[in-house]
């Protein structure tokens, strides 16, 4: 396979893991250039890598695809960088929320909307880590029997924060253990034994919901490329270091039962169905971690509305929330 | 005040609950027995008391109101005791869910349908607490604009499956904090860093879903006295020692504003609003521990449903959740 240069800017969480995948996947990268704010030797998931500043003149010069990995210090470059990278002949794949909702860039999980990559202008946006996670499951419910509503009630765990946040509930819980007062400093609550009913700030475009909770009503509508689909979501941090889950309540346009909706998710990309509750079997964060499918269970008919299904969704958000599915954007590019 | 004489069955985390909310109250006992399944000298709640063994004959004899605490060990005490307590002359109140759904048996939050405790016949039920936890904020606007239907999900804390789950989620904690493998005894899953969507088992009466999400529909009919109400619950336990909260997705009959609902629970017993997500004031766990009040907030339109509104709720569910509401139903007979 033909041997691609990548350039990675931030080396947070997403950016760590990023490496890794690369790695793991094989991803045919002949060099990996990461570029932050000074130049510096840094070791990265296990490498040690020279970092060079991504503020150089030439920085994306040669590279073919470069991931912009927008947690923590990292947000932001690519509304600074992105477009450079292009110009310079690269493809930039950003994790942030900058560009999501740009007409010029698409937005995309490859499972659930690669047509969207065709005749792209080089920049190409990751949704959010919460959007992929419910897209991946409710896409293959979507093209077989429409989507008009759903609702999502999510447990985000503190990696989808950054480096900071895990961090910080590490520290609290061992003050715990300790008999210490327990410090916050990433969270405006403490988020051991805890969970905040708030996940970004507030946003114009939809009153009264935050930055997380509009995202997963905008993107969806682009992803799925359908504006009459209807979403409201509440969005909640819990304190689990990684794995984000989703509690969703779906409206279809026809009946779909829990034996079609288990048989079209069986067969769909990327989803594993685990849906035994008599043997403790669901999807839960823990047993997420690590691995690259989204667990779906608990499917049951919702019978409170017309054409009701409920869903129990949950995935590894480092991963798959960010670092898989950019990495995936690229392999379909390749 | 008249004094009269209490039993309690059961001393849990609920039992002891019960009886420090007594004494704070100044709930009007000459005297308090408890009753468990052997004879003991056993400290409550700070308070030494000789416990009768629950099974003597006269046991609940010369007793005005009897409360079964139903966690963990007293689980079944009052369907085993419960009619002998009202025989022997005393009215029981039962924080389990043997006789919830019973005819002869009034299912009582005293905030919102204390009418029910007409005629009662002796034996009075204690909502579940999720349930108990969501007619707070929903009966006061049910009264007002009539609920349709309305969805939650839950973020319920261990001190819900009693005493032995608070020392699970406390033991697995201190064993991360000293680098040793994390052990699951109470739950089938760890319950530190994670969260589990099963609350109680598989129940036929409602498919695909646990008992503690039927609680929510079946307990919620009979509270509103409204059977033309729609639920679908979904209940997820999350690593909080105390505080249940849930998000909701209510559809009213009419539109009903924020600004209206916000007023409506302002003006509601036993609620505060605490809404201002800009100076990150929300209903949180912690916020709620050891206070009476359930808090409401995140109160924002649902624009995805004809007359939709959202809101997040949290309390203290050993408190309210169980023996609060236990001793208010006590104080509404009095």
């Amino acid at each position: 396979m033909k041997q691609v240069r990548v350039g990675l800017v931030g080396i947070g969480a997403v950016g760590t893991e990023l490496v890794k995948i690369l790695r793991e996947r094989k991803f045919p990268a002949s060099d990996i250039r990461i570029l932050a704010r000074s130049e510096r030797d840094e070791t990265v998931a296990g490498e040690t890598f020279h970092v060079l500043p991504a503020s150089a003149p030439n920085a994306f010069q040669g590279l073919d695809y470069v991931f912009f990995a927008g947690t923590e210090g990292a947000k932001g470059a690519s509304r600074q960088y992105g477009w450079q990278a292009v110009e310079q002949g690269a493809v930039a794949i950003d994790n942030g929320d900058d560009f999501r909702m740009d007409d010029r860039v698409p937005l995309v999980v490859p499972e659930v909307n690669p047509e969207a990559l065709a005749n792209h202008r080089g920049f190409i946006a990751n949704p959010n880590c919460s959007t992929i996670i419910a897209m991946m499951a409710l896409g293959p419910l979507h093209r077989a029997a429409r989507i008009r509503r759903f609702t999502a009630s999510t447990y985000q765990s503190v990696s989808g924060t950054g480096q900071a946040a895990i961090d910080e509930l590490d520290r609290q819980v061992r003050q715990y253990a300790a008999g210490e007062p327990l410090q916050s400093e990433m969270y405006p609550r403490q988020i051991a034994f805890n969970v905040l009913p708030a996940i970004g700030g507030l946003k114009d475009t939809m009153p009264g919901y935050t930055s997380e909770e509009a995202k997963m009503l905008f993107e969806t509508r682009k992803i799925l490329g359908d504006d009459a689909i209807r979403v409201s979501a509440t969005c909640v941090r819990v304190p689990v270091f990684c794995g984000h889950a989703e509690a969703l309540n779906i409206e279809f346009e026809r009946p779909v039962s829990p034996e079609e909706a288990r048989e079209i998710l069986a067969n769909a990309p990327g989803v594993t169905v685990t849906d035994d509750p008599a043997a403790h079997e669901w999807p839960h964060p823990l047993r997420c971690a690590g691995k690259d499918d989204v667990l779906v269970g608990r499917v049951r008919p919702d019978d409170s509305v017309e054409n009701g299904l409920c869903l129990f969704v949950a995935r590894d958000n480092i991963r798959k929330g960010a670092a898989l599915n950019a990495v995936q954007i690229a392999e379909a590019l390749l």
